[in-house]
């Protein structure tokens, strides 16, 4: 399948004799697909019961005339002012208890059995009317669920749904009271209508009730997709997706995933290094107009096992945003070179958000491919160009990657209940060991605990906070090398230290007998080079040591086709243990220099350059901003 | 007219024996002016309706017999805790909805009818009693308006009082629609009771509903003002004043001071250096016990605008204050220098906060020019000899400047309600072209946007949001050279970027295609020298680039009678901008060394130097903390 | 008395089959003492009057057979559940009004009757059941007091409750308007149930008005303990005590001490210094696995003067805990050297917390004697080492010391309440003088402004706020030589500048004229070496002057047999102020090394060395992490 390009549109924003301007000019671009209709509730609903679809016909007849293949979003992350006549508690709450008002968008709370009810009926009413629409080829449902801290809510309609949800899981109030240790701190319950959401406590609340609070949370959420999926399913035969963000871990995107047709995420390179990674300044700096070279990529090779293989850029910025802390522009190329990289990494779709900037609201600082008073933007012509590269590119076949990263989103809502150290996070403990391959010039899959559907050389499961009962053994299965730790297998389900011990495997001798947690001015050197920061485990055991700490405890310790690492890796420490991984299970690697990343694909090597000048590589050289690609049969690259 | 020195005066503070002697001393200090009664509400009125006249009769008495003017306040900043029993909801309320309870002061919310109906019953009811007494010669509004963050209110009161000023400006709801772009996010509205006030949304409001709110907290300040205005016009012919605060942008000082008779401020060069001005540890060092050598005359000038040439400072720092977050004591020769300083700029009268120190109560640490134990503070010899230094001065006439800055409170509000980059800040920005104007030895005045009552050669209008229809034609009318941008013209009055682009001026053809924000870190540096931080507009347009970034896009480009500039710029760029403005309208430039100042009166020049130590400087030597005036007429400046 | 050791154990969390065999393990480990019971309120009383002792009857027994003596607490800071059902009210509320909700620990309101009863009862309900057992040697009445920021609670329990101490102490309402000061801003008040409590004010409210708040909060804390001591007299002959803190200074411990018959103390070293103390990142550092040199000995000489003599470790770090920023192991031998430094300061008992990990809750990450899964954890064997340790050296008999410093609770609360300064905190002074003081070999002991029980040749007493009419006299019978300042006798008891001048001392001529304070970046030096910082005192007097500061002004002012120090000293000043106060008290002082530190008893000197490496002092070496004892007579030390 040749990867395409698309872009998302307004036209309740704009008159309506420009819709087919626009339209003829996305078709110039070389774009094919168009997303609408996601916020326009009030324009399609203005009144409880009153529709107003002839706008919505004639703008989808407008697109699907001169071309265009339709994306319609279903408005549930919009819903209007009249809803809270009919739900006034429906509205989320903060961990205060305060509501979260109307005024801008997703003030719903994903517990409120009312508007879950007006949300599978909007898209009812939306499937009814398009389901069979030639032109709309695509489905989105709601819009990048999470986003603004949303999954989260503690209002009574979540306590309430909470404690269903309790009663469901656990049965009774004493295997519950048995599971949370509730005897600690006499914090025993008689029933399950005497749970709280676990906010506003004295000191921190017992951190399984905050678990089992983020488990359920997440659950509502993919309640509240399957509930518009199900609703839509009988009606249509288009592909149903959602739209996710970059580093939201707050729901369980395989989950969610798993009733959807494609994943799609919504790319902003710049705003996401500006707004949420960490780096020291002269990261930062060096790239600041490109965004970091591994960001996009993770998620696309994420959403990418999201997505069981389908996935797509749904929005992908084309210029300055408005929303980071610091908003700069892109450096020329970055928008083609974003596009590029998306495809090698599987997309089927990059589309730009948004067509013409808005002149009003929230978004009006957030660039376009046109300007708010309708001339081009500097994105528009990186579009096109990417239209034709793609064009001469045709279908870009993906292989499978010889190493894994397992990625397990409960082992975030784990870690963020109790962190124990301040600097230790989960995505950036599994973000730096795909970081580390990528420098070696791997390509990653990602899988996730339940379902790792291929074989690999090794798999990566750094921070997992539960070993389920099987998994060791599906590991053993799936790869030649697994590599866990630090703080694997740590805790149960109902977090817990495990009765037979941390991490409890079978084919690695080896307890972590202590945890420490560091300070950023204090490390853990390793002999013959690398270090650990933020977590140590302080193993035992007679499993092998690969690796040792200075002070003569075990840094690395292999077993039977596992390896389990005692703390958190600097960037030398993670080169190393992959170096080690890569000479255990025959990989070969490709040291790669800063800003430059490979990807492979059946039948090209690409060569993406983040860096703002030149680099030379293995005799080849790659132009700032840009991407070479290489033909791979034969093979370019050496 | 000569200018005099007065005090802060709390007669109820002190057993009245001590009045007598502490008027006498007061004269013999060579003060002339006393202000009173600003928060001596309980005392006159300590239950609802039950009023004690006598001893306020007898301080004016006492006060005025020595041979003081009387300032009289009235005591609306500090309603009695009995006004709660009879407007319960009459309490200001924070972000968040909770009330801001009474305990201190400023308590009340602008918008609560029965307030402002209590606030002019107690100044008719004071305007009645000594409208007409010979030794009240002026009258204080209220006091600070603004200060501890009171301008805006979350009340219900202020929510029923935002609706309807929007139904009377936007008449119906449709147009408000329209004017916000509702329709992003489907945030319309079917009627004003929709709307509520734009707190506690989940993601950000909508900009132009949050500006609106600002406008209309604005002008709530100016109606709740005006209220007073009318009920003192009548009863008394003496000015009518109030005394605004430092760097307190919320409301718009123009309007206010549209009503008045004077302005005046509360100059404390110490506190704000700590606690409200942006600048390096080393600035911050070698200006700990002077205050920053820009901030008082920044101010001072302001004020000059907002009090149509009439204007005061009404409360002046005397030694150490007690709320910035440190307090050290002024050097000696300060209080002297800030007071002749405000005298060069054309203060009308210098008061000093306050004559004897409190032992009680919220300032108890805030110096005075008597200790609280009635010994001599520091700050009194000061005064003392400040007052012989203004009788050997007499009359200081000011004389219009040649460049003027544009300051527009509202934009700091646009620019709050959507900075789009951490770093930028208007008064940040106007404020680093006066420290430039002011290194390059010229004296400067301030206009309005509504007003420019005079010519100028040149005229700097950095960061105004809107543009309005007839102010380019004002600009040109009113001045030889207008300097622009950057973030000039680029929004209208309802948060919309203008249909004709940004800044949409017709004297010279440059657009902002595009704007970046950047990080402190990171600069773009200008050919030649300088660099601008924070803000970069992209421009486009013939006219011609005056200077050129070094990736060759304009920094600064050149119409008729207009420049724009393209970014935030560092001292280097102003200094070079300002440079070339002085060649193009003949303005003659005299560098000044760090900390020291010139202001020119019509007959004297003063030199003000901020330094601890001696400046050398044209031939000429000022001592550390100290002020050198020369004489005008024959120039002993050359 | 021979010291002793023991540990915190819960039965209830563990099988009863492993009882038995954990009391064996602990009298093999050489521990005599076990606390138990603190904790357990939802076992003994699962149900709101249902009563099941059966299980604690065989815990006591169990333990009490193997030859253990019990601690038993009383559960009070655990009320279950079910409470919230009879007293809905009794939560405690943070300073916004919200209440503080169920699901950890520590929710009730001090000042909530409904909840003093419930605790009184079931104190009584247990004393009436083992105040006669044999094995119950000791009793505990609640746990952490103030613990998690517990004292201040804003509900309407404390509101009522303020408003009748107030009555109660100031009589009439003129009274207290009168000693708060609040004509000020016309806050008077015309009864005592308009009085707010002192929170959500638009600005800071009177600072008598928190003071008092503050004074109250301590009160009822020591009221609400005083309620259980009441009930436990009549039944049990054993000691009571309670488990303080590590710096917290919300409630006055000498007050609630006073009713008790042992102090002892929860002692934390390593959370402590990541925690709770200020140090630069060098210090933390290079003590990081170590604990502050003096943080310990800081709070074990504090208590002892709170227990009037008798002290003890209530809680010992055993290795990791869970709930500071950051949680490194303690270094080997550092778990001894805290025990044994205890003890060489007096404690009776040094208890460790706990027995065995807990897998489940919110400290399943805090280390204990055992890990989770019942293997020894590293402390285990230090515990036993100990045990042997204490077994060779017998009783350590206390001396007193010959400098004293007074601490005082109500002067934290007072600068607090009005810091002036940022960087002004008393704990942070206080604590540099200690440091100060054990860094020239010093031993120190404290004594309170009510009570100083033995004659000192130095009494330390910097930021004492008031001083009392007849302290200075106190001061005067007690040592030779008293050493004030800065901020010493700053205010009245209600927050007002004394009438007599500041520190109004009457046997030296010393006033403060004018108070500053300083940034972290300036510092004011003292001629001939050391500085002082953020807070500064300018004095005046014909007190001779000891030093003076670089521009003259005094920074150390000597009067008959008291001295006042004019502002914070840094590490440097201080030690030139302790060599002259040595000199004039004929004090012997010992230059030590950094991280070690001595502590002399009747027959023993105590080298504690907190350094990871070896030092060499005095001839001496002390390993790192190592306690060398020295026989006192002969003396070994030179």
């Amino acid at each position: 399948m040749k990867p395409e390009l698309g872009v998302c549109y307004y036209p309740e924003h704009w008159p309506e004799a420009m819709w087919a301007d626009d339209a003829a000019q996305m078709v110039e671009t070389g774009l094919t697909w168009v997303r609408i209709g996601e916020f326009a509730w009030s324009r399609i609903e203005p009144q409880s019961g009153v529709l107003q679809f002839e706008w919505l016909d004639r703008a989808i007849e407008t697109l699907g005339a001169a071309g265009l293949k339709v994306v319609l979003g279903t408005p549930t992350a919009t819903p209007p002012r009249w809803m809270l006549d009919k739900h006034p508690d429906m509205l989320a709450a903060d961990e205060n208890g305060n509501p979260r008002k109307f005024g801008s968008r997703r003030h719903y709370c994903f517990s409120h059995q009312g508007y879950i009810d007006e949300s599978t009926r909007i898209a009812r009413i939306l499937g009814e009317r398009y389901g069979k629409n030639p032109h709309v080829v695509a489905w989105q449902i709601d819009n990048e669920y999470g986003c603004h801290d949303t999954t989260l809510s503690y209002s009574a309609a979540a306590q309430q749904a909470f404690r269903h949800w309790l009663a469901e899981r656990y049965g009774t109030i004493e295997t519950l009271n048995r599971a949370w240790g509730n005897v600690f701190w006499s914090m025993e319950y008689r029933n399950f209508s005497e749970i709280d959401l676990p906010d506003q406590t004295v000191t921190e609340p017992n951190p399984a009730h905050v678990l089992a609070f983020r488990r359920f949370s997440s659950d509502q959420v993919a309640a509240f997709n399957k509930a518009q999926v199900d609703t839509l399913r009988p009606l249509t035969d288009a592909p149903l997706l959602h739209n996710y963000m970059g580093r939201i871990l707050d729901f369980d995107h395989f989950k969610v995933g798993a009733d959807l047709d494609i994943a799609t995420w919504d790319s902003y390179p710049i705003g996401f290094l500006s707004d949420r990674l960490e780096a020291d300044d002269a990261h930062k700096t060096a790239f600041l107009q490109q965004g970091d070279p591994d960001m996009q990529a993770f998620h696309h090779d994420l959403y990418r096992a999201v997505g069981r293989g389908r996935w797509w850029v749904m929005e992908q910025q084309p210029g300055p945003v408005n929303w980071a802390p610091y908003n700069p522009a892109p450096l020329p190329g970055m928008v083609r070179l974003w596009s590029v990289e998306a495809v090698a990494h599987g997309a089927e779709v990059v589309s730009y958000f948004r067509w013409r900037q808005a002149p009003f609201a929230q978004e009006q600082m957030h660039a376009g491919l046109l300007t708010s008073n309708n001339h081009p933007a500097a994105a528009l012509a990186e579009a096109r160009q990417t239209a034709d590269d793609l064009n001469s590119l045709g279908a870009v076949q993906q292989i499978q990657a010889k190493v894994a990263i397992l990625f397990d989103y409960a082992s975030d809502w784990a870690w963020t209940t109790q962190p124990q150290g301040a600097g230790f996070d989960y995505f950036r403990l599994v973000f730096s060991a795909y970081r580390a391959l990528r420098r070696a010039g791997l390509s990653v899959d990602f899988v996730s605990a339940k379902d790792i559907p291929a074989d690999y050389s090794v798999i990566f499961a750094p921070g997992l906070a539960t070993m389920d009962p099987d998994l060791e053994q599906r590991l053993a299965e799936r790869c030649d090398l697994a590599i866990l730790g630090p703080r694997s297998g740590a805790i149960t389900r109902d977090f817990q230290i495990p009765e037979k011990g941390r991490p409890g495997l079978s084919r690695i001798d080896c307890d972590v007998d202590l945890v420490e947690t560091l300070p950023p001015t204090v490390e853990r050197t390793v002999k013959g080079g690398g270090a650990a920061r933020h977590w140590i485990d302080r193993l035992s055991g007679t499993a092998k040591d690969l690796l040792s700490f200075e002070d003569g405890t075990p840094a690395l310790k292999a077993g039977d086709g596992i390896w389990y690492l005692a703390g958190f890796p600097d960037a030398d420490l993670w080169d190393r243990v992959i170096a080690m991984a890569a000479e255990e299970a025959e990989l070969t690697l490709r040291r790669m220099p800063q800003g430059l990343r490979l990807r492979e694909t059946a039948n090209h090597d690409f060569l993406i350059n983040y860096n703002a000048g030149p680099v030379n590589w293995n005799g080849l050289t790659v132009e700032g901003c840009d991407v070479k690609i290489l033909k791979r049969n034969p093979p370019e690259l050496t």
